[in-house]
């Protein structure tokens, strides 16, 4: 099988882009509008989308990164797990926290969309890297990076072994004898670690993909510790191939050092198109959104990408960036912004409008032409698996990709005509985890 | 407005009986088929009932109360927004845990299904009353009783603060002038307090119901208190007019006594019907399922409703019920169970024969008028404002009551003859929670 371009979309009802709520085309309550979900789910299914990917802080206010229309939506899981009762294939990303959700609950609400929606649901595991989150679950300041991780790594741990509490083939279900369940085929975690004690099982049922996808962002040290052990779809942000594709070797890497199939974890840079059918066409879009960005949101907007604790207030913003302080959250992130207004010589207007959209994630402005070469071109030279699609604002950013670039793809034999299965593991061509009992009751028989 | 019945469904897609999933007309998959559950929320809606009512534990395994079919099903949230997608009017009430949870989760969870569903959300409060559900959490046991309901009460508190982070008219979205929101409308909980410290705002936008309608169903001097200051709806068992009505004129004092409308508190006893067209249909239909239950089952299902701690094996199951050791667990719920035994001198079996569909719950054996006159004496008599039903076999038993016993309540003017709103509230003619702030604010505006 030829190796394809994987694509998930990210599609914040309330638009990608801090000004797209201003938009003509976009629903200025889209954040809060089930409908708009819905429509939008719609329109990637079209597209033949892997998954739809969704975001989420634990916290909002002052220092939103996502522009006064994503001040308040929906909780992530209870939104897919209405969306999936509207779509038939496409896969759901939802972000869970692991810092502030206890794992039996974690591992419930993804199994359970994972039952709803007929095996099309993800986990996108997050630390939550803000002070403002922190100060929602009882604490007064956030707990160190490394910390995060360390329960990240075991928080994720229990969460898989409570997916294996049933095996997948525990239920009987013999009206005429009575006999429901294999009691043999139900496992307790028995988890006693550093962070968790959790006895299991769960008592929410095993799901069709076994265990939902596991996805993950960090790039930090801890980070990409953390996705080449236990992730199979990782979300990057990257302004330049060469730095892509070292990111790509790098955990690659790691995953061959940890005894697991590098080709089971897919990396998949985010990039934000605005595409034209001509490249003119696509830098009038880009100039039309540009405008539409007040001064206090970019300065928000540059406040929650470094962490909260960037005071830009009385700086000039024609001038530079000022330095920051450090701090514990999201570090590699305030390191790539910072980046980016050191390789463009930007002003803090200038760095405030080219993140406006993407925020960090690579920014293209083209052609359908020029946005499927630079894709392959990322694909095909060891920097992606696939990409997270950032459309600018919606529903028209989606569609343009949808009508535009997909057909350029398909033309060339780099993405799929047809999903391929029912479920996301099956059209990420990920394999099915077989459960951990199962195993070892195998590896048992053999032995004996 | 002549008062009227309020109907609550409790509706487990395994079945309430715990041999229900034998019967020829239940699925055996029920409880983790979405299909059957969404074939159970349309017949409730056909039969306008108020609300789909979901109990939930946070453990599953040995001492499951609910028979084997339960062992293991959906989430209950993410299974309503699923639901809510699928109907127009039902409102849904799903069971969240005070103790296993975080208040901004809970109130995010929440508020987003109330999106979701445009207003048709409620919360069962619980503190969730089992050592299986301690050991999931980090603990070897159980916090005490007291401590439990005392985190619970703080825990509504908190999260009533976060529903109202925004006020109703906070958003302006005029996309000329770039005004999303007046800030001045947007709250922080600034909350302090023994068990939690939250800042807030809540990141899910105030939704319309402004508050989900607030459920519990404790009976204990705590619950009751609990109950009296914060539910709307209460969920109660009883087996007699007597101890019902008794309990309905405590809460409406209480109620009364903390400054509360008493009639802004429903007091609704769940009754399990056995509904023929005749008695003795009806009770065929009691005989069927009670032949359908094993021993095994029937034993664990007393030792799930005694708290986990009775241990009945060696017992003979045609001798009486041993005396149990007291536990932390449901106090009311096991004092309920003995009763039964006591006024029926009940052995081991015909106890758990009698208990097996309603679990503490009224049962009734009958034609629609027998059921109605029940209904309608308790309704008439300060026993109930309406009533949780619990069809001990699904789909029919509940069809059967909305075929049978919805119709003679129409005609009798005690229950709708269509939905009188839009929202759970509306239906339930409960008052709609105006924003903390927007009072504080007209309080000042009418002082000045």
């Amino acid at each position: 099988m030829t190796r394809k371009i994987r694509l998930g979309a990210f599609l914040p009802g309330g638009g990608q882009h801090i000004a797209s709520w201003r938009h003509p085309d976009q629903p200025a309550d889209g954040a809060v509008s089930l409908d708009f979900h819905v429509r939008l789910a719609r329109e990637a299914e079209r597209g033949l989308f892997d998954a739809y990917f969704l975001a989420d802080g634990l916290a909002t206010g002052g220092t939103s990164e996502g522009g006064p229309a994503r001040i308040a939506g929906f909780e992530p899981v209870t939104l897919f797990a209405a969306l999936a009762t509207q779509t038939t294939h496409l896969g759901f990303i939802a972000t869970a926290s692991t810092t502030y959700e206890e794992p039996y609950n974690t591992a419930r609400k993804f199994a359970s969309l994972d039952l709803i929606s007929g095996g099309r649901a993800g986990w996108n595991v997050v630390t939550t890297a803000t002070e403002a989150a922190a100060r929602n679950f009882n604490l007064d300041t956030q707990h160190p990076h490394a910390v995060r991780y360390a329960r990240a790594a075991e928080h994720v741990d229990v969460v898989r072994k409570l997916w294996d509490s049933f095996e997948d083939d525990i239920f009987i279900r013999d009206k005429t004898s009575g006999a429901f369940l294999d009691r043999a085929k139900l496992h307790r975690a028995h988890h006693k670690g550093q962070h968790f004690k959790v006895e299991g099982p769960l008592n929410v049922s095993r799901s069709p993909q076994g265990h939902p996808v596991i996805v993950q962002a960090g790039q930090s040290e801890d980070g990409r510790g953390l996705a080449a052990a236990t992730a199979e779809v990782i979300f990057t942000a990257h302004q330049r191939l060469d730095t892509a594709r070292d990111f790509y070797r790098d955990i690659k890497a790691r995953a061959r050092g940890l005894g697991r199939d590098p080709g089971h974890i897919l990396i998949m840079p985010g990039v934000s198109p605005f595409v034209g059918r001509t490249e003119s066409e696509a830098r009038e879009k880009y100039e039309e959104l540009t405008s539409l960005i007040l001064p206090e949101d970019g300065i928000s907007l540059l406040n929650g990408l470094t962490g909260g604790t960037l005071d830009l207030s009385g700086y000039d913003l024609d001038g530079p960036l000022p330095p920051a302080p450090p701090t514990e959250g999201m570090k590699s992130r305030q390191a790539l912004i910072r980046q980016i207004a050191d390789d463009n010589d930007f002003s803090i207007r200038q760095l405030y409008q080219w993140v406006a959209s993407a925020r960090g994630h690579y920014t293209i402005i083209g052609s359908a032409t020029q946005v499927a070469d630079m894709l392959q071109d990322w694909f095909e030279n060891e920097a992606a698996d696939g990409f997270n699609i950032l459309p600018p604002w919606l529903p028209t950013g989606l569609t343009d990709f949808v009508d535009l670039v997909v057909p350029e793809l398909q033309r060339r034999g780099l993405f799929r005509t047809a999903y391929e299965g029912s479920t996301l593991r099956q059209n990420l061509g990920l394999p099915f985890p077989v459960n951990r009992h199962a195993v070892a009751r195998a590896a048992a028989q053999a032995a004996e």
